[in-house]
């Protein structure tokens, strides 16, 4: 245990930044990173408004912020390919490798995973973390910490899209344009999609997806998105619907979007968490239903196409806040403008 | 047209066996088929009772019955590999080959099919029926025709168990012990299942599903389905759980039963048509929901498993009426005894 | 039967344009178009020279040309969501859509299917065609003529990229740049690829290639793909390698540029039709290896993705000649330059 | 390290058993296990006789033995769901869970993998050994535990029929019938074949695999694969075919038997490495070739069919030896008798 200076959530409201123990041994599997940039992400509000999220409860001060990019610092003795000074990203959930889950691929779904700034796990929000190096993955060249700092929403979106088992040329909806409803956009588009409609409330962040090339916004206040998805689509319907509002209101005409044969992906957490599905309507189209949770085995292909350049995160990074600053960064991003898209603090 | 005898529903609660006149022209690519064991099927007693299954309403006298098997009489000058006196099981939807579902090998979704004893399209309770030989399957040797003619309902257990993309050694739970519940258990079996555990609140049903083979029976009256799952499953849960109750209950914990990466797949239509689904905990398990609709492509399969004799229907054929007593048939069908599964009329 | 000026293979070696009587009557469900636009493709000029690929032989003089649009002059009584003035481009083969493939979905496998310019079927190199409206597609706006005519080439790409069920950010190899190439890096890098490596002989067709965004392209010449694929993918392999070369040659090493679980797309025949495929190689990644011919149900996608702009074949088109000019255009087309891709001809 | 009487390879054809010192040493996840029945494969007898499989050499006196059953002595302190006294099966390969495959549910594809008498790896023909309690499996109840070494090569048919995504009522064939050839038929049958086609030379492998149910048995010394899966399918051709032979010769015309759409899976390997396959045949049916290596995640569904019923291993238990003739044993199993299965060496 070493003291290190980090945001710290120290019960329901009341947010610190100040020195904290926290554990800084290395195994040989392990590498040691300078924390440099960190998005701050709708659970870290909600711990801060709320102090729970479900059966999570934070009993203990936490520190926050689990969407992270850092330079590595050390590495430890079985560490291939990652070395100091490196520029990596890092995925926030370290499962056990040896848990039936994993051993299927689908480590995400291992109940045991310990996963930054869900309680009682710290998060990152503070100068260095440890992290074994299966889970921590290098930038390529061109693309910066704060982009970095983006793959772990955009790992979201990918796993839905990857799900979505897209064919080349399907037409896709995405329900929501927050944060999750944008990365998912361009997960689509990189994965197979002619176009995607977007469906949210508000104009300018559908003005923003708008910007991402083949993308049809609707702005639900004074159009109809069945309308648009038929006219799209010839009257056949979308190959694929993203449900990323989490608004239990979008169920209801779900699969009058959907052609025969067609998938809905379930990635918002509907705050009810159940919803009144229409089977039968699902039924006359063999839908099928997708639901996720986080991500598994993302972050190389996020990081490919970050790479090639096929999916720029820059139009994301809408805010940014010094570390000193970082408390302001959370009141702004509990109350932010309609125009904000992600939030990030910046570690020196 | 000619004059044929037929089981008419006149109109909603009166049957009668009287001449109708029929389509009866052959094309080349048809088949002419002596009817010869036609079952009740639930929704042929729905038509009888309440004159309509949603959009589809009986307005003009229409013939009964869509599960139906035959010897075939005459084929058409382009049709290979059916002779007469062949005995035969049919499709019951003819679609239009040339529709965009059609074409994607999903033909069971073309709107425009034409589907026996679905209003205005007449049944097969008459003597004889002219048939596409593209959906006309000769049985194997060995397989009776009131067999036969229970392949219908079996290729929606087959649709099913193909659907759920079974693994070899599954486990499987079906919701429901009905005829569409006892086809789906034998076709789950058939298609990779190591054991189902069969639901359902009969016992009658149960002790038939049981003697299946690999089939754990649960009596909701007195057993915990979730309890079963997790004790045969040592915790893991069921790989797939298929609803076929349509019983709108069954949706509350549906995903309590399911195992991580799991699938539920609905046959029922719950008659409410929605259902709330727990979509918070399906993405727990990042489960897959699937929907049908019929069949599409069954016939071989079921065909072939029947020859082979892995799957075995003699036990589901519990009632037996000659075609003369047809109206008691359908007054027995709509208020069967307990230990009554599948009701069949027999043709001459 | 109407007589029509066509571009006519007499035989072997011997083309003319003259009058030829050709079938004209339009069923209900056909349109008639006047051809506009018609690509040579590599069989036509096999045809040309050859006379014959593989059981396909000319015995008969026969109309060449099977990349086609055009612009509708006139539907069937039951055709929908076609009109006169539409333009369009169209599938070559007409199947038997009763037949066992078709209903499966795979109508391309029917062997009972008509194909333009295969004995004993004419193609289309002549003023108009009567075909079905369920092969005939709708440009979007503001794709031209030409472009319609590459979708034929296109749907090859786009069913491999199907085939290779891609997910975002996989990394690929394209073995071949010839047409078929181009068509299959555009199909993946559309289909959800991050990056294509390209591998040619010819350094002006990877000059082109390497202008559709995300390509890398490797000159056999002078370079090892082996190395450029370790390189681009950090020593993991490529998740799909495209083999579009025809080339026996390339079949040695295939395995050795695939990652784990990944796969290997057989677009190209090899000359030879039997290829030396290192089994043990391939079971040491657990490789899959897809084999296609010709496609099915890419026409809707391609379009999609010319009509969003996510697909561009203007630069494929580097050579037309009028019809007058037929003759010459598949002299050219016979032995063309190295800078030339599809070779079209354009009707009034 | 501890002292302990083993099997040990001395070098090429030299076995003795002899005390050995073997690491003994528990970790807080592993599993002490009385050995109790171990199977000898051909890999075995290739090192007895000619001490290397390709690049496996061995170099140091090596312990035989990979197929193992056992009794549970002792349990490390994390480990759950084990404990003394269990009758467990084991994996014999114990793959980096960090590495890349591992983290993709690949863990049989991890290149640093650590497989039992696999050179420099100790085998289990001794009387105890230390080994993760993740791959250690408990035997269901009425299994013993020479079926429970069987698990091991039955995890093969199993892989294989699952990479098949076999639908129900499927018609395979599997080529060859020995140890893989067997339980690649029982697996196959198991997961949704409706019959499979065992083709071998020898007519006392083809009896045993008759008794299994719906198989017809070929021999190829006097009647003709392709003949006989025409008869079965009707002409249409088997969905899979299994290549369990290792010989070369079956690559010749194994598209033949295929069915369009249908598939190949490579299990056995080809003694050259490399099989010449027609191409252009395998495109003709757009048929798609799987390979496999070992298996992954397969113990819990094959217990899970022997604890039902569904796959019977008995059968497959042809010759049994006691600890102290295992010499003898690796003599028989090097020149069995024709009618000889699986030899197995019992431990006290």
């Amino acid at each position: 245990m070493i003291d290190m200076k980090a945001l710290v959530l120290e019960k329901v409201g009341k947010l610190s930044i100040r020195e904290i123990p926290i554990r800084d041994e290395m195994g040989p599997a392990d590498v040691r990173i300078a924390v440099r940039s960190v998005g701050i992400c709708g659970s870290d509000v909600h711990y801060y408004r709320h102090g729970a999220i479900g059966p999570f409860v934070v009993r203990e001060p936490m520190v926050l912020g689990h969407e992270a990019s850092g330079v590595v610092l050390d590495v430890g003795s079985n560490v291939e390919g990652l070395a100091a000074g490196d520029r990596v990203c890092m995925e926030p959930g370290v499962p056990d490798l040896a848990s039936r889950p994993s051993r299927l691929g689908m480590y995400n779904l291992d109940p045991s995973v310990r996963f930054w700034a869900t309680p009682p796990i710290h998060g990152v929000l503070r100068p260095t973390v440890v992290h074994p190096a299966a889970f921590t993955f290098k930038l390529p060249e061109g693309v910066g910490l704060g982009e970095g700092a983006l793959v772990e929403p955009l790992a979201i979106g990918m796993h839905a899209a990857t799900r979505a088992a897209l064919k080349p040329g399907d037409v896709c909806v995405v329900l929501g344009a927050g944060t999750i409803g944008m990365v998912t956009i361009l997960s689509a588009l990189a994965g197979g999609a002619s176009r995607v409609v977007a469906v949210d409330l508000k104009q300018p962040k559908l003005d923003i997806a708008a910007a991402f090339g083949a993308v049809t916004p609707v702005n639900l206040e004074r159009e109809d998105p069945l309308e648009v998805v038929r006219e799209v689509t010839g009257g056949w319907g979308a190959d694929c619907v993203f449900e990323a509002s989490g608004s239990a209101g979008a169920a209801e005409s779900l699969f009058d979007l959907v052609a025969p044969g067609g998938k809905v992906v379930y990635i918002g957490m509907p705050a009810e968490g159940t919803v009144p599905l229409d089977i039968v309507a699902a039924q006359a189209k063999e839908a099928r239903i997708e639901t996720i949770f986080r991500y598994a085995n993302m972050y190389p292909r996020a990081l490919n196409l970050l790479g090639s350049g096929k999916i720029d995160l820059k139009p994301l990074i809408t805010d940014t806040y010094p570390f000193e600053e970082g408390i302001e960064a959370f009141e702004y991003a509990a109350d932010p403008k309609p125009t904000s898209v992600k939030v990030q603090i910046e570690l020196a």
